[in-house]
């Protein structure tokens, strides 16, 4: 596609990274589907990332409608520098792409001693509460905690009650999905996993009202407008399509998708030592805590996905079918051996 | 009790606020409850708060065993006054106490063209995810967003399906509660409003794992971190209770109870007018939305609290009879006429 062997490296290491941690929907399985942006002409490939306004503790940068996957290391890479200087880094980016987990991003902190944030906003797919209209992505928050002997805290996390990935498992096996995931197209309860494809809608995490899904709405809000406000990106309902065969918005607000990521040096509020030896008892403590009958144990934020890598680093990363008739046929169209 | 003018002046504001805005749960409900605090030595009336940590967008603060309502108002200044010089302003807090709500912080920064960030630390009400152990506190998380002709944004809630008070409310009544607030003793779901009062436990927002639970575990732990390990105060199961006949745990982590609090210029990602406009439109958009059938309306995060604050301005406080008397036995105390 003649992006930079470097950029191309820090992409590829986003979507192995996501495969690895179990995070299959955001792995390779994505490749063609960025190959298809480009195709389409909304991708760059060789973007040239310029910082539009900036303060000691913050940068809004314009992605040059960049693959995300390229822009988001490159963004959060500034965060953590202006953290180096003044204890904190916020970034806002515009003018960019979808980018993959958001966990990567915030991780990236944890070997320089920092807390990492990242979020970033989405095609529109969740109704606020007491709505039919999709007007919010998924728009998942990940935070990443060092710790000391312990491994890092890390959540990682769409604001809806499931993934999407989870209701396209359910469309492709046939079966229906739980209550509380997905409203039909008069906004009614519905179990049908097909209904946010005839015109329905994702739920706020919460699902309902009457279990916070307001909450879930101000969550989801607050990405949208972290991400897209602060950087001049689309947001809410005109945030561009991931599929290239849907065509972005003629009415745009913004350039691209929005993202946002911080860096916090723990040292910032206390010395590294003591923070580490809280955090650790922190770990602990809750990995103590009793478990319901039927459960072997409470899970710190991390564990599943840290599990999952140390698994897949030995025996491989399976792949559907499917997945691999996709990366074959990239293949082909560069000519790449597979 | 001692408490220097201005100090009482400040904890007033934040209670009286939060009855204006219809939190009545925070508002002068509780004023007994804070002098019973101090009665047991838990509360000192004129800390003396001082700075242990700093950068140019951070500070720690320890509070010095102060009232939150004191101690708050002040730790949100400097973080104001760091984002005036740095573009951002982080202060983690330690030895404090319950500080009311949480939004009344984050709005201290929107007349300063701010974002405002919020979040405390409570006592322990909530089981993680596959647990029958409370601990976490309902830990709220409040974000302010101001706007140009529109009025703010304002998202204040509990990491929890439902408010404490709710449950409270239906206590009262001997009515049930909706499945998914509350789990038994053994971590099964119940709709008996005096489970936790039984040894059961609050829910983190999402109710079950399918419904996304293990996201609001996340929450809760994250403001945990960030008001607790952040600034060296106590945290989960080791958070004293605000309650006075409740002891502190005797094996306490850290000092007292812990907050965290944000500012951010939005001229420090572009100019307050670009952001402004924008989010104008943001809210604009979103009030658009087509409501499902039975709602008049889709609600902006701030809106009913703002309908209730100019309503409560016109007509005054609605205070129940039990609290008024709580309110009188106070003034009685302390030779106030009421």
């Amino acid at each position: 596609m003649g992006c930079p062997g470097e950029q191309a490296e820090a992409a590829a290491d986003v979507l192995i990274t996501a495969d690895l941690r179990g995070i299959d929907s955001h792995g390779v399985a994505r490749l063609s589907g960025y190959v298809h942006l480009w195709e389409s002409g909304r991708v760059k490939v060789d973007p040239d990332l310029r910082v539009i306004h900036e303060t000691p503790s913050t940068a809004a940068v314009d992605g040059d409608g960049g693959l995300g996957l390229v822009v988001a290391p490159a963004a959060m890479k500034m965060a953590i520098e202006k953290a180096e200087k003044s204890g904190t880094g916020w970034v806002a980016v515009k003018n960019s792409n979808h980018f993959g987990i958001a966990g990567y991003y915030a991780m990236m902190a944890l070997e320089n001693d920092m807390v990492g944030i990242s979020m970033t906003n989405a095609s529109a797919l969740v109704a606020p509460t007491f709505s039919v209209e999709r007007m919010l992505g998924t728009n998942p928050i990940a935070v990443a905690v060092p710790a000391g002997r312990q491994p890092p805290f890390v959540a990682d996390f769409a604001t809806t009650p499931a993934a999407y990935g989870k209701v396209e498992i359910q469309m492709r096996k046939g079966e229906d999905i739980p209550l509380g995931w997905i409203q039909d197209v008069d906004g009614n309860p519905t179990s049908d996993a097909f209904a946010a494809k005839k015109g329905g809608a994702m739920l706020p995490l919460g699902s309902d009202r009457e279990h916070g899904s307001h909450k879930g709405y101000c969550l989801g809000a607050i990405v949208d407008i972290f991400s897209a406000v602060f950087s001049g990106a689309n947001y809410g309902p005109w945030v561009p399509p991931f599929l290239s065969y849907l065509p972005p918005a003629d009415d745009a607000v913004g350039e691209g998708v929005g993202h946002f990521f911080g860096a916090i040096r723990i040292d910032a509020f206390r010395p590294a030592d003591a923070f580490k030896l809280h955090m650790d008892q922190w770990i602990e403590r809750f990995r103590k805590t009793k478990p319901v009958a039927g459960q072997e144990r409470v899970l710190i934020p991390g564990d599943p996905e840290r599990e999952l890598h140390r698994a897949r680093i030995e025996q491989g990363i399976p792949l559907l079918d499917a997945v691999v008739a996709d990366l074959r046929s990239v293949g082909e169209k560069f000519n790449i051996e597979f």
